[in-house]
């Protein structure tokens, strides 16, 4: 048994398939949920995602294996709890988002027990919330980009590696830099235009007959904005530098753009919009995997 | 038999889904495609979408009810085409995305037979093309918004409209303007922000690694920068005016969220997300249907 007493904070979706996944894979054979929420834990439990619950971080120290899977706010708080009674031997990873603030919350509140924190960013997720949407295969085939630290030994990494292997998942090694820039450009960046638009056209003196007009390619192009408004709050704060960078060059493109239409250059446009097409059904294609 | 004989003029994923959802209603009996691809039109023969196929828009002049389902670009022929042999009650509608420029094309080509055409707009399509792809059930439940002109009778528009809520499609009505107006917002600006987006990532030195961890969210934002780049060429071109005022409020739109990320006004932001949230999931729940 690879990690034979598992802890995962937040109970969540993320954090429920994760337990589930090592549990699948007979990776662990305990899993302790540690959560705020009393109802979801108990049907985390119920449902056998879970074997045993707490309310507190603290309750994970003694766990070969420790998923920090709440939102990215709660970092500071939840690895503090934890640090005191970790077992020298334990591996912490997590799910967040973002990776520069949570290995800046992790310095503080681990101090040299951060040699144990390996941070990873599982990029799986969906609408839905709570350990009730937890699926076992969640992971399968997905990417999730760890990002190791200085202070991590090879072998600390190594294990880190075998948890998310275990659960099927795709691995791939950035900095945290690198990884919030990434991540910036190819989802933060997305998000906030999705949210942007949606919240323009609501904003219209004619918005219900906007919506009422709304169809299928308005629906993908937002479906994102129906995102959790707080988790997206906290990742572009703490990711703010880098999404504004974005945000900079793709208005620049827009400008860039405007002149082309304004003029009706009709050659100039079909060869943007071809060229992109082309890129995205490159991509679908599997040429980036 | 409410439209004895009808043609269909590009017989494509619109118009051969016209002709099976009339055939499927009973409200034709013989459908002439009319179209300039060979094969694609034997093919829509063998599939029974038409009953006879012509190369040119003159073949189309004896029909009872007339769809013009080309690409816009196209209309002026077409509609020339037909007009000298145009029977004095068959009526014309079409399929076109944009309004005023095709008014425009059709009071050129058509003269006082203006009166017999009746533009319309099906809210349906996707990103298949190609008669093997049409479906009679395509316009069920979908909006089909008639654009008519001072010139229809109301008889007139009372037929176009019988056409179309043959297909199942439910219908609205606008000015051509308003018609134009309204899909700058919810359909053209978003093809346009999802080209430029595909287009920005593209042309990035590290595209594949960008191109490699984007995930579902990017996936769904992009979805319509698959769409055909010369459709929509000719969109932004002949919509220009009202797409340039639309980008103009998006760019303005987003510099006013960007003090906001720069400073990492966590508050601001979700609430701005919130609502977005908010406003996307009471269109979602059909309250705007």
């Amino acid at each position: 048994m690879r990690f034979p007493k598992v802890a995962v904070v937040g109970v969540g979706l993320i954090g429920g398939s994760f337990a589930l996944a090592l549990k699948s894979a007979r990776a662990c054979s305990h899993v302790v949920g540690i959560g705020r929420g009393a109802a979801n834990l108990e049907w985390a439990r119920e449902l056998g995602i879970v074997d045993a619950i707490g309310t507190d971080a603290a309750d994970a120290a003694d766990a070969d294996l420790i998923l920090v899977a709440t939102p990215v706010a709660q970092y500071a708080r939840v690895l503090a709890e934890m640090a005191p009674r970790l077992k020298p031997t334990a591996i912490v990873t997590d799910a967040g988002s973002t990776k520069r603030d949570v290995v800046a919350a992790a310095r503080a509140a681990l101090g040299a027990k951060i040699a144990q924190f390996v941070p990873a960013h599982p990029i799986a997720g969906a609408e839905k919330s709570g350990a009730a949407a937890a699926d076992a295969e969640l992971f399968r085939g997905r990417r999730v980009v760890l990002t190791p630290l200085p202070e991590n030994s090879a072998a600390v990494v190594r294990s880190a590696e075998d948890a998310w292997r275990a659960c099927g998942a795709r691995l791939g090694r950035m900095s945290p830099k690198e990884h919030d820039a990434v991540f910036a450009a190819v989802s933060h960046l997305p998000h906030l235009l999705a949210y942007a638009l949606v919240h323009e056209v609501a904003a219209r003196g004619n918005s219900a007959q906007l919506f009422g007009y709304a169809a299928g390619g308005f629906r993908d192009f937002t479906r994102i904005a129906s995102s959790h408004p707080e988790m997206w709050r906290d990742i572009c704060t703490a990711n703010r530098d880098q999404l504004l960078g974005e945000l900079d060059r793709y208005v620049a493109k827009l400008r860039a753009l405007r002149p082309l239409v304004e003029a009706g250059d009709g050659a100039a446009l079909e060869k943007i919009f071809a060229e992109a097409r082309a890129a995205r059904e490159r991509w679908l294609s599997g040429d980036y995997e």
